[in-house]
């Protein structure tokens, strides 16, 4: 998710020109098999009145933290953002008609960052199920263009594993979101594992998205935008998803399956190094994780491609991942539809990848049926 | 720098052994073309007893300061590490046996991390002296296979500067080195803009090296030994790197050069991102830097190979930053020499774009005479 003001208002722009549906029609696909290709974008945010309403309060808040000053800036003073409300509170209108407009499919729906994990305990709990079930019934309405990863508490993750029971089993969602940290806690403390031992359970994927970086490491990133999406949004996740590696999470759990964002937040590119050095913090005692950190990655983690559409950073990671490690994404509203299509749409990739990232890792990995010929 | 008890192991093994001096010769080169390439080195660590001693000293300290860590490991208690001193206060004997063995021709020394940068201001300038004149003595000693990085002691940059222009002017030094942050601060702070523009003025590149991440980022890097090499280095340097080009370091001084080890510190992956949600920050007036971030990395900055020895990054950056823009490097004595030498030998380059990365950039950006045919 990009907090990104032009990203945002071009977002406006594009979809009401409508240019690339009149260039492609709804739901073009391989422009050059001309082939219909299924669209699924996998990290697209979402808020509910209630929510938006008591970050926009905790946006007044005079802390330094870094995501309550995003909050301010987005929620409070709408500084650059004067219509994300209306864009993260529709699910029946404008969403989709820019999905229309662009031949989106489907939204893999998210409740947006920082989701309810800077609320009190009792307020993440009842907000994460009140948002749960504002998302099953979005998908009720409009079943053939929504899916939805499930909102939990970790600041309680007793009542997590009840909730996200309850998500999939119930509600049917399909999988998982969390926005990094909770309370500047990272979940290898092994008071969260509860939250992994039940995804791994219940075969359902959990989606780290970013927030602003920890107050244990703001510091540096008070400064020029650096606790945003430019930089520090991918420090703090890549750090948290490095530690569930180092600390065994993936041992415990051999099916978790984790996604990132934007490319897989950095790690991709650190792979070589990262496997390397590990051996130091091994041999030290330090690093309790069985298998090379490359190892996991690969067969426990996803990547998604929102927020960065370049086509370098692709063909780097169908090398180092594979094919089947790639999904597709926009960042509805954070960033326009149009060009995260057109990206996908031109990166050169055989015609069964590109198939693959647009759809069929997401039908597998979050379960969503496959769409009738 | 990896501080990497396996990979330091590895590096007496593999050169005892001699095995691809055995199999190639000293000096060999370009295998497909038969021809002699020169190999320069460019992140190749040295210290001096008086400093070894010091920052041995400095480890006993009970401090949670992850770089005093770090020395407390490595040089106090010198776990994995028994060999450190002497392979970094040798510079005629079996370093220059390592060389030959594997044909490398030339090392770019520079005074290990974290340099002076952890001693009281008065003892960091002396020791930045003292460690540059026993820098231009050993290179005096092997002119053809020594050229060096200058020390200087941020802590004060009015006696920097003086160091500065003492060490390129009267030493001959081509270059200089310094490690991230000094007592938690970043170069981006106006005070220490005059080493930038002497640096400018002499045409001479800074090297930024790692150190572990700062004081004000610590807590999330505690675990795991990811406040290494492994991890924590790369994000310290990279994030530090970023706020000088944020604060517009390189309106400034726009022939200013700046060399990242490792790949560029994972930077290159980010510049999409980075540069689409720069935007955001310029509009809020955050970012005071006046074009693209990725136009200053291209233009100002450039990478060594330094502990990545995977074809897939080169490829991503020799596309994303162009041949012009990377070195190669050992990290010797951290890395072991052999694989280093198999790596850059073995990557699919062009023959011309090896003897860029290989000798040709070094030589133009450190100023180094080429070899006489």
């Amino acid at each position: 998710m990009g907090w990104n003001r032009r990203a945002f208002i071009g977002a406006t722009t594009l979809a009401a020109a409508g240019t690339l549906a009149a260039a492609q029609g709804h739901g073009a696909g391989d422009a050059a098999a001309g082939r219909r290709i299924r669209r699924i974008a996998t990290e697209e945010a979402f808020s509910i009145p209630e929510i938006y309403r008591a970050l926009a309060e905790l946006g007044k808040s005079p802390s330094r933290n870094l995501d309550m000053i995003l909050l301010r800036t987005m929620y409070t003073e709408r500084r650059g953002f004067e219509k994300l409300g209306d864009r993260l509170l529709d699910l029946d209108d404008e969403r989709i008609r820019i999905m229309d407009e662009n031949g989106v499919d489907m939204h893999v729906l998210s409740l947006t960052a920082p989701g309810v994990q800077m609320f009190d305990t009792e307020t993440a709990v009842s907000f994460a199920k009140l948002a749960n079930d504002r998302l099953a019934e979005a998908i009720a309405r409009h079943p053939a263009r929504y899916a939805g990863l499930a909102s939990f508490a970790p600041q309680d993750p007793k009542r997590a594993v009840k909730e996200m029971e309850r998500a999939v089993r119930e509600l049917g969602l399909h999988g998982f979101v969390v926005n990094s940290h909770t309370n500047n806690e990272y979940y290898d403390d092994q008071k969260y594992w509860p939250i992994f031992e039940v995804a791994e359970a219940l075969d359902r994927a959990i989606y780290i998205h970013p927030r602003a970086p920890a107050d244990t490491m703001a510091e540096p990133f008070r400064d020029y935008n650096m606790d945003s999406a430019m930089w520090g949004y991918g420090i703090e996740t890549s750090t948290h998803a490095l530690r569930l590696i180092m600390a065994g999470v993936f041992d415990r759990f051999p099916k978790l399956k984790i996604v990132l964002g934007h490319m897989g937040e950095g790690i991709p590119y650190w792979l070589w190094r990262i496997d390397y050095m590990s051996a130091a913090g091994v041999s030290l005692g330090r690093i309790k994780a069985k298998l090379k950190p490359s190892e996991y990655f690969r067969r426990n983690f996803l990547i998604t491609t929102s927020g960065v559409e370049d086509p370098l950073v692709m063909q780097y990671c169908l090398e180092k991942l594979g094919a089947e490690n790639i999904m597709w994404a926009i960042d509805y509203p954070y960033q326009p539809t149009e060009p995260a299509v057109k990206f996908m749409d031109s990166v050169s990739v055989p015609p069964e990848v590109r198939e693959q990232i647009y759809h069929r890792n997401a039908e597998r990995v979050f379960h969503i049926p496959e769409a009738r010929a």
